[in-house]
């Protein structure tokens, strides 16, 4: 059994160095929701010596709210803003010797992206675009998945350790009491239940299928980081390698 | 005798469409100083479908004063800014079917980079990891056009048709009275001299060397693209050819 | 008015030095129907040094019959073949500074895209991968000319200053004794003609609509050399500029 | 403990199916030793289906010879004869949405490579223009090895499954009778020897100084076929991961 780590980096969050040794993936602002092209560097750099895949994380240009604030724009912009990320960033990967690996929408277009074609399509085209090689991090079962299979790009699907599941494979939204799931422990045994059953156990005890090749952790709180080094530690015992996803 | 003439673009100052008739070349703002994505990728739709030549824009990251500022940054920051800049225009170029045909630093990285060989290399380096083969518009004379060539990087050496120049080539500072040209006729006039003879005449008389592969002009008020007009009128009666300046 | 004249390169026969200073297009050979990575980077550097805008001319694997054999091979295979010849192309092209300005099929494969949809298609498809933002030559009012629309790629139409054409607009076939036109001034009279009215006099003194961005001339014997170097003073006396085709 | 196992493919052995399920990099023939466009394709297919890294195979053009015909060519011819076959791979890779992970020079050029220099240099500056991020593979200790650290390409150190080791490390030539080690658990065993002390027992008995990143093994009779299965399961014993390497 395998899984990728990813994680949020250059976020200006000061846990960076710590999940560094936890993750196998790298999800970089781009400098439209945090960072900017220091920091992309700076965050290339340090992944890159501990053999860390790294990718792109691009979001709507909101600062103010860390782009989690959903905003109507047409495809053809959302092209625009996505191709301008991917390509600043694909090229600082390389100017280092890196790649990028992979591409994972942030905040707010992360969840539109999971529920509209359109603006999951404008995604695709800016990764084919830029670089058709690259993987899309996407959450299982979402429109986004699709448009990256329609599109022939290479897809790993995302759940996550700490969120709990609705019956129908969406997540519990983050205000109610219940969407995060706090025991690391009991995270492990969800991911290996999901890599060994092709299914997780939701909050009314039913199971419903979903797929994981890669597994989103947080690192901004110092809890946080002891979270994943408990559940990278049950993974290992549970006899799952952890390394990066690749497209070939 | 031929000249490529480039003005800025995508900066919103309004002028755009008017001055798109009368250069070849457009220098499109990145996102550093003005612009964002959408703006990058209509000026780029507007220049090619006119067939004008489209370059980035490079600047240091200052919105509040229009990237005027001198900054001191270490090179390896300026390495990175330049790069996600270049990096980004490309991606949008090509995803556009057009070219990134050459860099034009903007305002004070300009400035300082003329003067600076520290800085131009930065920039010279950057260059080289996203697109050896764009061409470098570089002050004529100038440290930048100086690293461009030690890199191997094919440069345009630029002078400005409504500035006064120094006995010593440089540009009569802005703050000065008598910074600027303001006649069209006397400007093209200037221009065929440089094209002619390799050199300029200065407020104090004398005459300096002076090359010209591209002029700059403006169009931040009606009355600039007026000047550009009569500029270019000017330029066809001496018999000079204007197009782009293109690497190979 | 202004017209690109391109010629075939680095095919070893003898006649380069001279061409290079009368088109403004070179189509090199690709490794394929003749030619070598050395003589690819020699023709590169060659052009380049004189201002000549550099293409790729991709051919079936023929080295026997120079290319001019017509094949049966399945799209997917034209699509690799291309892609292949491309990607050599452009990576020793931007290695030294270059752009892979422009794409034209050699021989049979021309020939076949020119009439064959599909053939057309898997030659666009590799442009599109390799690089969208090259210029595709392609016989005016054929095939490969609409498959280039189709996938928004530039296409430079072209014509055959020394090829009578047939009152359908096609070329009239090599093997019959009326297919060249000897005489420069003629040839030049035919490109102005084309030029001023978007129509070409026929074998049969009937007038067919053709368009002309680009003008082939060859260049392997000597004669043919004098007859570029006639046909280019006679375009500078009607007040043609020669200058290659670029996408923007 | 981990190591990559590469092997060649698309050379027309036949038993690329087998290899591709024992081993984690594929090393593809690009055309000069063997191989052409459609067998690239097809090699890079058939490995990205099984998630086998795959990289370019660059040789001499000796086809007569199978690329193993040491050959004096100057150092730019070189570099052109590289970067030619690499920009070719490349753009066939890209266009089937998969990476060049890594460039191994094929037969006398990987020899030569290994011991000079300038051919190792001429060979790195193809990677820096096609591909910064690609890996190299290079002999343990080799000139190929020195030069691409010097380069800042990521290098991955080569040992040789099935190769008898002489006393200062390299290779026991070919032609002599005790070149090979033919028991694939002795083969197994001296990985293992390799990745837990960095040193390998040489002929004399001594034991010389040699790192491991990858394994090559061979694939071009049944026997061989059969002696990397039992390496696998020997490593899989012993606690070897079998992975590609990776750039970052």
């Amino acid at each position: 059994m395998r899984i990728d780590i990813n994680a949020d980096l250059g976020e200006g969050a000061g846990f960076d160095a710590e999940l560094l040794e936890l993750v196998s993936s790298a999800n970089i602002a781009t400098g439209f929701h945090a960072g900017e092209p220091k920091s992309v560097a700076f965050a290339i750099r340090e992944a890159q010596q501990r053999g860390v895949a790294v990718g792109a994380h691009p979001s709507f240009a909101d600062r103010e709210n860390f782009g989690r604030r959903e905003m109507v724009l047409p495809p053809g912009e959302i092209f625009a803003v996505v191709t301008y990320q991917l390509g600043a960033f694909r090229a600082l990967a390389e100017a280092m010797g890196a790649r990028m690996n992979h591409v994972k929408p942030h905040g707010a277009l992360y969840n539109m992206a999971a529920r509209d074609a359109e603006i999951a399509e404008a995604i695709v085209h800016a990764m084919l675009a830029v670089d058709a090689a690259a993987v899309l991090f996407a959450l299982s079962g979402s429109a986004l998945e699709a448009a990256g299979r329609a599109g022939g790009i290479a897809v790993a699907r995302e759940v996550f350790a700490d969120r709990n599941y609705m019956p129908d494979g969406s997540l519990v939204p983050r205000d109610r009491a219940d969407a995060l799931l706090h025991d690391p422990a009991e995270a492990a045994e969800r991911v290996v239940e999901i890599l060994r059953s092709g299914k997780v156990t939701t909050i009314d005890g039913s199971r419903v299928a979903v797929a994981a090749e890669t597994v989103c952790v947080h690192g901004d709180t110092p809890g946080a980081v002891e979270f994943v080094r408990q559940l990278r530690a049950s993974l290992a015992r549970a006899g799952v390698t952890v390394q990066p996803f690749r497209s070939s």
